[in-house]
């Protein structure tokens, strides 16, 4: 598919994350009280007040006078195609409309962005195979890297859905129960193995209530966000077992503000990788099932400049998000509008398309450059930037900056 | 504390489960709308109705004209006494408002019983000492039968908020999937080994933005709900490791219709079992923590009789819920009003106080008698229920019953 012209010349850049073909959605202000908002070029426009106006109906009685996405995912696919259409006939290159539309136009820069869905339930999976074996190698050894499961199902856990803010929120490094293996006792102490983790968020549009086929759970995916899943490792070690990770990921997770809706990534869809085992029926690819996002990551310094530590891409993933949402449902689990899946960390096979710290550093063992600095984990002060964009022919559909800085651990957690 | 008197004669029976020291609440229907209620005896007080004859007044506009209970939990501690106060002064013996609340009265017998409240995220712990000892030693030995951290932290993972459901609401049997030790690959099917977890739930029902203490937690429980986690438990064998239950937790948590607010419960407090190695500061008892609640739980089989198959305490947890909660906030994770925390399965330390039919069975290898049949774990038909009451001189607090049937799995999970 070619690049869509618009009638805005930032949106024709090539640089652009935000050309027509892409339309993503976010919420944002100005000042005043959350609109939602599609980010287009270098700007916002502003979609509260096109409904307000009468230039964008997409049912009977308004789904953008609350400050989330949500009420459009309810819709359905139908109104989501429509929302497309409409957006596009109303910023295309020659559209007669370009006046009444420029009033409702804003530049992104002057704009904060706000949390641009409702999270009903945060489900984070593990479904990337060079992270797993990574992560599985330095705990249990290269022979015992994959659990014997993996390879049959896309292992995940319940995450926390308060702890997800959006892009340009500050963290908070936690405090937690950690206890070294040459240690007695465990100790309360603030995380000292504080890490990123790049991961693609999918966000659920439409409610299930049983079991859903890998085609109905790819059509009840409403769009992607990136996702940066915040870990304590030190936390996590002690943790986790039996029953899997739990304050270790409960500080925070970030999403990007853009929610980048399925529809702008089809024609980037690429298939998974070969399956080493045959996948039982009910969690089949049925297609390409994956796309092809580049993904990096950027960390920066306090006071200094960025560096991206890594470079990848989500189709390295062993299982699409369909196939995540299919087998979350096949307990009968209700899956709701809002829900959001993450990924799990994707890693490539080379060690500069590492995910995470922890697989970058090797555990600590080699730290990274950084700079005239070198990391193991994080430091406070320093700034995570997850950036990612699918690469159309002169015309990239980006996810903006996913960031957040981390701030130093609080002195007295139960001082008020 | 005394038995107080109603003007109401069932709620003066020492056989009621609803004294006027209980004034539990629930969200009922009679044909019509949902409405917020309270339970007295044999009756429901129709708590919205009173709200809108001004005769109950908790804050400046209305907070029960939604049919859950989550407004009046955002009001906070004071409010709650002043709930409490008020319907005493109401329903007590000598009412002079008699006359004028007697028209808000509703049998129960008629009403139909719907979820109290907005569960906002649901966590789970595994708190019980014996249970974990039972599990760990079915599993792991018993020379392993308890993790490393378990003596140290309140074990949890975070379940499935919209998977839970009110007493009364038919289960059904999942499929998932499954791999016996002995088998090379993994099948997908209906659970064969289906389990119920006798637990209470805990209410969260005021918020936090950061660690909170063991008394600030203790302060934040609005009440608390019988609660049956109805467990896959060969799914989880399969899926568990290493990031814990997923899919296996996921069908179904069955709560108790009326959640009895913390004040009724508290001339009933007893404290924790001693400890065999010493809480770090932040999760220490601060006083007792638990609450002498009686427990137990019934099993019917299809057009049988039921049979009580364990009966148990709350106070057998080793962590109360306020110790938990302090655990959950430790990272910063923000908790909300609305959230439920599960205890964990409660067993005690003899064989018919287990709280699980995979402790009552040893696994299958020792089935339990029920009537002419027996059972390792629950079949198709089964009727499941929960009963729970603290005792006082004269009088109970009870919970009503928390019950479920267990349903068929479905021929063809994929058919529409």
């Amino acid at each position: 598919m070619p690049l869509l012209k618009s009638w805005i010349d930032s949106a024709n850049s090539p640089e652009t994350d935000f050309p027509l073909n892409n339309l993503p959605l976010g919420v944002f202000t100005l000042g005043g009280a959350p609109r939602c908002g599609v980010a287009i070029g270098e700007h916002i426009l502003d979609a509260t007040g096109l409904e307000e106006a009468g230039l964008l109906q997409l049912a009977d009685t308004p789904v953008l006078d609350i400050p989330f996405w949500n009420e459009v995912m309810e819709l359905g696919p139908e109104a989501w195609d429509g929302l497309r259409a409409r957006l596009t006939e109303l910023l295309r290159e020659g559209s007669p409309e370009q006046d009444k539309v420029a009033p409702f136009l804003h530049p992104m820069a002057g704009a904060e962005m706000h949390m641009p869905l409702a999270v009903a339930e945060f489900t984070d999976f593990y479904a990337g195979r060079h992270h797993a074996t990574n992560v599985g190698t330095m705990f249990r050894g290269a022979e015992n890297a994959l659990p014997p499961n993996w390879l049959h199902i896309p292992i995940g856990y319940n995450g926390r859905a308060s702890s997800v803010v959006v892009s340009g929120s500050d963290i908070r490094r936690p405090w937690g129960q950690v206890k070294a293996p040459d240690e007695d006792a465990p100790r309360f102490a603030p995380s000292a193995r504080f890490d990123l983790e790049l991961e693609m968020g999918a966000i659920v549009g439409q409610p299930s209530d049983g079991p859903v086929s890998v085609d109905e759970a790819d059509q009840m995916i409403f769009g992607y966000v990136l996702l940066n899943d915040w870990s304590a490792r030190d936390i996590q070690a002690w943790e986790y077992q039996p029953l899997g990770p739990f304050q270790a990921k409960a500080t925070a997770t970030t999403i990007s503000p853009w929610i980048v809706m399925r529809a702008a990534l089809e024609p980037f869809r690429v298939p998974t990788p070969a399956r080493e085992k045959p996948l039982l029926p009910h969690l089949r690819d049925t297609g390409p099932m994956l796309y092809d996002i580049a993904l990096q990551v950027d960390l920066t310094p306090e006071g200094g400049q960025p560096v991206t530590i890594a470079r990848t891409n989500y189709r390295e993933m062993y299982y699409s998000s369909a196939q995540q949402l299919a087998h979350h449902s096949t307990s009968g689990c209700p899956m709701n509008v809002g829900d959001l899946l993450g990924s799990g960390t994707i890693s490539g096979p080379t060690r500069d398309s590492r995910g995470s710290l922890l697989e970058l550093s090797w555990g600590a063992r080699e730290p990274i450059a950084l700079g005239d600095q070198a990391r193991s984990f994080l430091e406070d002060g320093d700034t995570v930037t997850l950036r990612g964009a699918a690469l159309g022919d002169g015309y990239r559909v980006g996810f903006g900056a996913c960031t957040g800085t981390l701030l130093p651990a609080l002195e007295d957690p139960y001082a008020r």
